[in-house]
């Protein structure tokens, strides 16, 4: 165990090109099938952790954390310290350089950056498998966010999880023109989260498990696509799983539906932009707030698309890099 | 065969409240699965068919019908004459009370009064199955307008297609106080056709052999619901279903999304509504106007927030009757 107990993290989000939608285990947040994503620059979460401090104080942007936010928190803490056998107390510090409700996947880049700077704090060696279980069991998601570049979750088989994370496919200089427009329509929470949204989907869709199938043959499809910089056959395979993954939700009872009225406005202007030779493609989480895939060339042009159809804020991102340490503490 | 090969009939067109999409045999337009509506009165097409006048004339709404359009009646036409043998050409004029591109299923009131009148002119008798198969071939939904109240189009199991059929279960008088209010929100017509959009279903999506059995299985339960007057219940089903639906054409390659962004605006300010005691429920076929399940008590606050979400019209529609013979012939 090193000097201080302390260290910290900063760990980009990511965007899933196919979706994790469904977990066949909820405690241990195990999905259903295989996902695929790529990690977002220059947005990112940067979180201290110091051990063997009093009591356990936990600050997320600013504020203290509440209920079940600050209980998930904990929760990957005592992970932690039961691995490294650490007593005491904690302090946690948290923030990103983008607002946590925009539906930017913030979520992920803080357990990702949580779970690097909790190990480290603890001693524990850097590990890119134990890192992203850690940060999976924080948020699903997150355990995307350990690496950059392009990241493959494999849904994995073991009913204990050891073999559910994710791992980079390609890094980020693989496709250093590919860019990745997060568009703001509206702020504010969504009425259903994704946690109990998609447990509502596996628990009451008929189309469930065609769904799980489904996306986990798009991996390997999606994989080749980036491979070969593909950027048309790219957007079409996102598009395609982003429409599944949503007609699965409006299949769950009661629907769910995430689209809000200025996502469909936008995503159909930017088919009728590609038909005049716009390359991007869109692909939208669970909330109204799409991404829009497109590249060097065309991020003026998409960009000017989205604040024309109601963006309030177009952030541009490219592939980003590992989750790493850093000297600059929070505290 | 009567005296002077003319007749005219009156059909209400319908609205499916557990929805037929996708055929499995084109030709003969015969449905994967059962569906059951709701006839709609005071909406109604009016049609006149004259065997033996020289030539092939065919008016819709005023004008000469062309190309596809004028061929599907012909269609419908010759299927009669080889029936009853009639030499010669024929006059066709139909006319409807609503516009025929605003979603209000116009070709199933319209095939529905050309079945009937054609048969008459020709002499035949009137035969429910018989009509229901001849209207079916012309438009799926058209079999679901020969008779009133709720009907049910069993999707039958010959590859003949003579099971495939709409009979009657329950008549307009059972549910006096149900009421569909038709919302039009878009006018002029939808990019990818019912018919077009149905069959990229069936071949691309892959939740499509889950959607069939899903939407047969809630055919009795909206039986049930009707049987019992409870419109709380039946709302459900009929959202239910059409979220599915919707979901299976979103799932398709490339995906098929009808709803329009003010479509959304008043699903969504339906369902809030809904919490502070408006009973009000929607369905939606393949385009962007729905219809309002309702009731006589809530029609008046149905409709008013409707047109507070967008709809440029709002018709107030009940349980209809069957189609009928008229004397008042259109020439």
């Amino acid at each position: 165990v090193s000097g201080n107990l302390k260290a910290t993290a900063i760990a980009h989000p990511n965007i899933a090109l196919v979706k994790y939608w469904g977990k066949r285990d909820e405690e241990l947040v195990l999905p259903h099938q295989s996902s695929l994503s790529i990690t977002l620059a220059p947005l990112q979460v940067t979180t201290t952790v110091q051990f063997g401090a009093k009591g356990e104080e936990v600050e997320l942007n600013g504020r203290p954390a509440q209920g079940r936010e600050r209980e998930r928190v904990l929760e990957t803490i005592r992970r932690v310290r039961g691995l490294a056998k650490l007593p005491g107390g904690v302090r946690v510090a948290s923030t990103g350089n983008f607002p946590p409700s925009a539906g930017l996947a913030s979520s992920a880049a803080a357990f990702a950056a949580l779970s690097v700077a909790a190990r480290a704090a603890a001693g524990l060696a850097f590990d890119v498998r134990a890192s992203s279980i850690l940060a999976r069991l924080g948020s699903g998601s997150a355990a995307r966010s350990i690496q950059g570049g392009t990241c493959l979750w494999r849904r994995g088989r073991r009913r204990d999880g050891t073999d559910s994370f994710a791992e980079q496919v390609f890094d980020a200089e693989h496709w250093p023109d590919l860019r990745l427009l997060a568009v703001v329509l509206e702020a504010g929470e969504k009425e259903t989260g994704s946690r109990e949204g998609m447990k509502r989907s596996v628990e009451t869709s008929p189309f469930y498990s065609a769904w799980a199938a489904d996306a986990e043959a798009e991996v390997p499809r999606a994989i080749e696509r980036i491979r070969d910089r593909d950027l048309a056959a790219l957007g079409q395979i996102a598009e395609r799983n982003a429409w599944r993954m949503h007609a699965v939700a409006m299949s769950s009872d009661p629907a769910l539906c995430y689209f809000a009225p200025a996502t469909l406005g936008l995503v159909s202007a930017l088919a009728k932009a590609r038909n005049t030779g716009l390359a991007a493609w869109f692909t939208l989480d669970a909330g109204p707030n799409p991404f829009i895939l497109t590249d060097l060339r065309h991020q003026g042009d998409a960009g000017r698309l989205a604040r024309e159809h109601g963006a309030r804020e177009v952030t541009t991102c490219k592939p980003g890099g590992d989750a790493r340490l850093s000297e600059e503490h929070l505290f």
